[in-house]
């Protein structure tokens, strides 16, 4: 790999905060399951099979560059130390079943960080585009490119019927999965979001927690719940609007905290943000539940002496894999990583006072 | 009251910081009861009576002056509106009792507040001294001197065998209960402090928390028990003695907890500071608590953003009676206060950052 800083930087282009409606969408996704024709599907290939799907698609290397018009690199996921493979997945970039079966997987990686295609995962294909806030057409757009790039040479495992052939049968048809990444403090601390969550299968939607525990950080992943039996324009179309009204909701919640619990609000915010400044060991549970709340304030204009990037750089740089990949030590105690973790986030605050607002 | 800041200000001199043993010795006093020959105590004097005694000691306050080298003024505590009267008993000035019964009732302060003399409180005199630091010498010799200017003057209730009458027998012989207020924090930490409290009776010694309460704040002050049978200059001894004891325990506490829980001290410290600068509302309670881990963290060396002076400052500053003499409000509400507290916290902060360090 010559993108040096890619285990040790916790800035990704597609988390920049930039996008359309980035102060609750912080990024949006669109993945397609893909697998090669007459090639069993990875948890049932042989060895050979999975070399030969490794080949096929390192020599379309030039033809999904030249389709996006990025420059991609592919990275062996088993030629990665243990911590280096950990760091891709906090960034989001491959999955922990990648992970857990190295041998002859693999990511192509556009400069970027925005496109990671998974090779030999559940499917032998999962591309996957991101973009800064809300943007699934663009992700969609691109990931079209590279299919169609792919399928311009390979043969593709597709029924005229059921649609493309993937190894669950959750993925069938499409094998589209779009999600977008959101920050909805103000839904939690209102305890609307469950109302929110509990409706949301009716809205053909997946809503739930990023880290899998109940709304940690206030963060929450929004996915299309079908695959199948609609274009995947439609989907995303659907899934856009679903998310444009829990914005709208989320918006509302924050203007009637406001409007009733403004002293509270401003005291909750400040004090997250003393201890987040301030703490010498904090774990990721309590970092991302005190960052949560300063980005709150800084959305809603309480508090100035930090940047809105706080949560979307913690949300990388908080996490264990990359603070022990910084120490160059894959052996370090849970209390060594909360204190690492303390000087990370008192670094990044240093930064983000020093940069010039533009 | 020509002294404008009387009531506005939180600064102490005998509470700067820049006595002996400072760094765990807030302050020393010396109290010395006195009543006047052949005048009821105050809990059994005539209206008439209380009139006569306030009246033959503000014609001692020029001798009083002569004596302590130091311009005295008076007050009668029914002049004062409610706030007034507090803000004085927030400032060890003045005690509850003298606020209850405010008629004809009196205090002289000298215009550095070092020396404050109650006039018809239990007694018809309290004398008290005070200085920073472990310096209960001068605070006698001062009150001495007070007291021997006004027996030159007037006959004071004294009896051959038992010396000094008072109106309770806990004060009966030299009349004298000399106080130390004692910062605590790692005896408290290290859960030393009980039993310090608990063999401080063999000691000649009561210990109790500055607020009442258990150790908030790690707050303590430590007064001689007994008052009869010793000299005046024995008994201050003693007490010295023993606390220079206490110090080096506190002292030995402190090193233990650099030895053996520097990163956990290092983390409370730094968290207490965070919020104690950030927080928009707060509690007294929780306000003495997070000050005192702030100093121990200044006394330590463990942070340097600001300075010890915050907990002698917010002793006074973050009290109910003078936050809302602040705001000209006597009927604040709580949350009210909370708020005006954390303003003035905040506020403070801002003064130790921007004075330099001698």
């Amino acid at each position: 790999m010559t993108n040096s800083t890619l285990f040790t930087s916790p800035v990704l282009t597609w988390l920049d905060n930039q996008g359309k409606n980035s102060d609750i969408v912080l990024a949006s996704r669109v993945r397609l399951a893909r697998n090669l024709k007459n090639i069993p599907f990875p948890n049932r290939a042989k060895r050979s099979d999975l070399i030969q799907v490794k080949e096929l698609i390192l020599r379309l290397l030039p033809a999904i560059e030249t389709a996006t018009n990025l420059h991609f690199e592919y990275i062996e996921i088993d030629k990665l130390n243990h911590l280096q493979q950990n760091v891709l997945a906090e960034k989001f970039l491959i999955s922990q079943k990648l992970i857990n079966n190295p041998e002859n997987r693999l990511v192509l990686l556009s400069d970027d960080l925005s496109v990671s295609i998974m090779v030999n995962e559940d499917d032998h294909l999962r591309i996957q585009c991101r973009a800064p806030g809300l943007d699934l057409d663009s992700c969609l757009k691109r990931a079209f490119a590279i299919d169609d790039a792919i399928e311009a040479y390979l043969n593709i495992a597709f029924d005229e019927k059921m649609g493309y052939l993937t190894a669950y049968p959750t993925n069938l048809g499409t094998g589209l999965r779009a999600t977008v990444l959101l920050h909805l403090p103000a839904l939690v601390i209102t305890q609307q979001i469950s109302k929110i969550i509990n409706i949301s299968p009716q809205l053909g939607m997946t809503i739930r927690g990023l880290f899998g525990e109940d709304s940690l950080g206030n963060l929450f992943q929004a996915s299309n719940q079908l695959t199948l039996g609609f274009k995947e324009e439609e989907l995303i179309e659907n899934l856009s609007a679903t998310v444009q009204e829990i914005i709208s909701h989320e918006h509302d919640a924050r203007k009637a905290l406001l409007n009733y619990s403004h002293d509270k609000l401003e005291n909750r915010v400040w004090r997250s943000f003393g201890i987040l400044k301030y703490a010498h060991s904090i774990s990721q549970h309590e970092m991302l539940n005190l960052v949560s709340k300063v980005r709150l304030g800084v959305d809603m204009g309480i508090i100035d002496e930090t940047k809105a990037d706080i949560l979307n750089l913690l949300l990388i740089a908080g996490q264990k894999n990359y603070l022990q990949n910084l120490n160059e030590m894959d052996n370090m105690t849970p209390q060594e990583i909360e204190k690492q973790r303390a000087t990370t986030i008192r670094n990044i605050f240093s930064q983000l006072q020093n940069t010039p607002t533009p």
